[in-house]
């Protein structure tokens, strides 16, 4: 099976019909999680899923599972997969390129009549973004137990609608327990959404773990008040708090250079009126680090920093962390299956941390997990111009297949 | 006339039965311009200024003039007034205390059978709040030729209706034409609007002008990325540099202290989620100084502090200037006739530059012009909320009388 390899046409094929699904003027796709563009996609994966003989399941928080029968059915299944969701102007590849490398998996044993030991399964997260309901990788965090199903489904969008009545009103609320479901092996493949690959020139990140990841909302309150007759010194500016909060953030991320990561990605300012000092803003904080101890130097800082400005500025700070994601090693076998299936196959690869959050890190814990990561142009994700080259698609999903066939044997 | 006082009991009185017409449940008033309630309180105001013995006169754009004679009806009169029309929730006093002090100036007059020299005006201006049709202050930006009367006549409201159309229904587009009137001199008295005089325990603030504004829309483009694998020093965060935009902003403010001000009131991030490096942000800035000279330095400033941190950021940075009203200085004659009268009055008193604007300021353009301004809770106004003592009232309309016969003779 040395030389079994996937047929890279085919998948960029499968990746460009999928980016219809929502696509965006500029290149990108808008498929927020729950929307009705979400279950276009998660019909049409499962289409093509049944379509490569699978079998379906989906369950109660809407993950989807898509199996293909192993000569040993009693087998821990090995597991690949990723998310369809996407950022409300994100890139036709984030989520996409690993449920449909999964897929073109399938598709290839099946070409080549090739029959596992071991069951292979797709799988489809639910939520992964975070973007309309917070916090994001909400479908594995439940499936692995970090995060609670009930407390997930009453989790609300800007417009006040639940997770629960929306998974319902798509009819994604499947039957199926959330967990408990054995894993062998997991391994995802991913754009790296970060500019190291590209720099380095090379087509393979064997994934060594996942960043640890901190989160916050910040309120600011201080004074409303009219623009032209209050002086500078007698303001109690919120936004201004807020942008000295913002700046110091960024200083904290440049301290703990180059692993540290620090970003007010959120900012909503109160009244909002041009001729009124700001009283009120509310902004996000995001702190990442791959390391425990630098991830909580960080965090401390931002304390100090929100203390420090509000003695300076008398408006009140207050921080809130709403989700804390430790920093997490991925298993040693699953890593060595990824980098040995890189260099049988003969590409450039080197070992590298995700800044991203993504699923495999939440299934890690309860599963040997690894991950692949591919080269994206300029570092860029998130964003409707996300790009990467058809050739480093097909090398990917070669070297998730070879990864995946080392440990379904 | 030394000893002639006003009757602060009677003047409080007015202002509460003002308040009535447009009276809301917190406390302030509704009273938008040319609303069937604006021509309740011009109704009120002819008929209390006809019982005191005025003649009256409505010009085209529904300024309201009452006039009591003079020994020299040849003379240009000394006017005295302010507007009746409110914000959507705006208060008691602001543009009624004005309107209301000089018709207790003309019953004060009455009372003590005093004939001045030069005949003595109220005006009422129309629509300076500009709630309902903008811009603001259009009664005496037409009369002082500032304003064109046709263009003002089509403003429309939200509504569609259109200003010429509302000053007829409410029969208030007046047979007298707008502008050309002689005016000797003109004080205004008004809230200050601001916590100046308050937290300096003064109770008159002699102005001594009108502070310039030039208002700027700001648009920052960087580039959107996934807050994770992003390395801070590969970011082009637009968030980060409006933050640093706003932290310059302020210290061109405070530069600029005690007469400067600089204010960023508004913010729009985009994409606006958690876990993106904000690619885009618009902002609006606010500048204000009573001088022209330094208001330009500010705006020079602003242009540098653009410039520099678009060089450093890598963000785009577009500022454009959407709207200048250029600084107004009061007349010295007019300016310390309200400071004699303070200081004759043994009302404590300081020099203060009007931070709002004002009719005053449009009037000064074409008659010596001062104004009174009286201390208000908190320096809070544009709001329900917004308050004065009555004994603060019977000061303000002591020094506008005693500045007023003071020109008037």
């Amino acid at each position: 099976m040395r030389n079994i390899q996937i047929n890279g046409a085919r998948l960029w094929g499968s990746l460009m019909e999928m980016a219809r699904i929502g696509a965006t003027a500029k290149g990108g796709v808008k498929r927020l999680t729950l929307t009705d563009l979400d279950r276009r996609s998660r019909d049409l994966f499962i289409r093509w899923a049944k379509e490569s003989g699978c079998s379906v399941s989906v369950d109660g928080i809407g993950n989807i599972f898509a199996r293909r029968e192993g000569r040993d059915p009693g087998r821990a299944p090995v597991m690949s997969g990723s998310h369809l969701d996407s950022q409300p102007s994100g890139g036709k590849f984030d989520g996409a390129y690993g449920v449909l490398a999964a897929l073109e998996i399938i598709r290839t044993l099946n070409d080549a009549a090739v029959e596992t030991q071991a069951p292979v399964e797709i799988c489809v997260w639910t939520n992964e973004e975070g973007a309309r309901f917070a916090p994001a990788m909400m479908g594995s965090g439940a499936f692995s137990g970090a995060l609670d199903v009930e407390t997930l489904r009453a989790a609300t969008d800007p417009d006040g609608l639940t997770l629960g009545a929306e998974l319902e009103r798509i009819g994604y609320r499947g039957e199926a327990p959330v967990g408990g479901r054995p894993i062998g092996a997991y391994f995802e493949a991913h754009i790296e959404q970060g500019p190291i690959l590209e720099a380095e020139h090379k087509t393979i990140g064997v994934v060594t773990g996942g960043q640890g990841i901190r989160w916050y909302d910040v309120r600011l309150s201080g004074q409303d008040a009219h623009a032209g007759p209050t002086p500078m010194d007698r303001r109690r500016d919120a936004l201004l708090a807020a942008a000295r909060l913002t700046v110091a953030i960024n200083a904290i991320g440049l301290e703990h250079h180059p692993d540290g990561r620090c970003t007010v990605g959120t900012a909503r300012v109160l009244p909002n009126s041009r001729n009124v000092i700001p009283g009120h803003v509310e902004m996000s904080v995001d702190l990442r680090h791959p390391l425990a101890r630098p991830l909580a130097a960080m965090a401390r800082s931002l304390e100090t920093a929100c203390r420090d400005i509000q003695v300076d500025s008398g408006v009140a700070i207050e921080l809130e962390e709403i989700w804390a994601y430790p920093p997490q090693a991925f298993d040693p076998g699953c890593i060595d299956a990824v980098r040995q299936a890189a260099q049988a196959c003969g590409y450039s690869h080197q070992d590298i941390v995700s800044g991203a959050g993504h699923d495999a890190v939440y299934v890690s814990a309860i599963a040997p997990t690894g991950m692949v990561f591919i080269p994206c142009e300029g570092g860029i994700s998130h964003n409707e111009i996300e790009n990467i080259t058809a050739d480093d698609a097909e090398a990917g999903c070669n070297v998730l297949l070879h990864a995946l066939l080392d440990r379904a044997e």
